[in-house]
């Protein structure tokens, strides 16, 4: 039965459970499944024209994506991050002005993810190729975000360029109350001098 | 940009807001690309194949639905819900046994939904076609759904059958302080006599 295939392909999405499936399902079916066509059309649209951007991973129409392209950004600061939705939370805060890689993930030993299944290769070439002066390493702040920023600052030794990373400390607006032990002694061992 | 757009159409389903819209988005573009074509497939499977069935108003891919084409069903009941979802809900259930008519709406002077607007003149010829015996008016316990219910009892009123309407009361596993006045009152009124 095409609609139970429907819910079933619908579930599977994010956020999206067994029940906000079926909701979803009778909300594409109604008014004579106008929705169900105007779906197709925009998702047969992103098949077709929507690619990867052939320089940093981000998702562009064009062989080159928007920021890579634009001759305003910074191409001396490059921020690798893990995924393209990170890349949107960063350009969502409009505040950094260079240009992105794309890794596509972090390095898991128990995912099985190794330096090979990232795209490190494509960075070593960019770092070989543009003129990189500051490379900021924007990777969540976990174990794996943090051995994959290790393994980063190893390949990139050999083209002495500037190596970052996010500051780590309390979330603007948190509470002390509320943080993990580990944020408040990362917070206390980074603290910021005022006056001396 | 196609990606927008689909960020867009996937934000206007129910219970999926701008952020889960993206996360969505960014799902169905990983690998390849993968989930778009299967949902394409899928979304092209439902628009060509389901329809409406033309007895009750169900979906179904044949002329008429397995509910309605199931000799194993009681004709005699016949059990009238708002909407297709209703009627899952009720199928989810499993104790009834009769069919169905989906009306696709309530009365409603707001939205400006009268008789014509819904599925009234199927009901009406299903009346005079079938040998139905009761009806079972299973409406939302609104205002609308009410009137609705009164309405349908004035139209029904010619075919002489037993027309009955869902219980109100406290539901299975509600706690009585949490209950609003009317549902309390409606359970103290309509309250079952044990012993005498």
């Amino acid at each position: 039965m095409p609609i139970n295939e429907l819910i079933h392909s619908l579930s599977k999405m994010p956020g999206v459970g067994s029940r906000s499936a079926q909701r979803i399902a009778l909300y594409l079916l109604k008014n004579d499944k106008i929705a169900v066509a105007q779906l197709i059309t925009v998702l047969q649209d992103v098949y077709e024209k929507v690619h990867k951007c052939e320089n940093c991973g981000n998702f562009s129409t064009a062989r080159i994506c928007n920021i890579c392209a634009d001759p305003a950004r910074d191409a001396t600061q490059l921020c690798i991050v893990e995924t393209v939705s990170d890349l949107w939370a960063l350009e969502r805060a409009k505040f950094f002005r260079g240009r992105y890689h794309v890794l596509g993930g972090v390095l898991s030993a128990i995912d099985n993810i190794g330096p090979d299944n990232l795209n490190i290769k494509e960075l070593l070439a960019r770092m070989q190729r543009e003129k990189i002066e500051e490379v900021i390493v924007a990777l969540s702040a976990t174990l794996e975000g943090q051995s994959t920023l290790f393994y980063l600052m190893d390949v990139l030794e050999p083209f002495h360029v500037r190596v970052s990373s996010l500051a780590q400390g309390v979330p603007i607006g948190g509470e002390l109350n509320y943080m993990d032990n580990a944020t408040l002694s990362t917070a206390f061992q980074d603290r910021r001098l005022l006056a001396s």
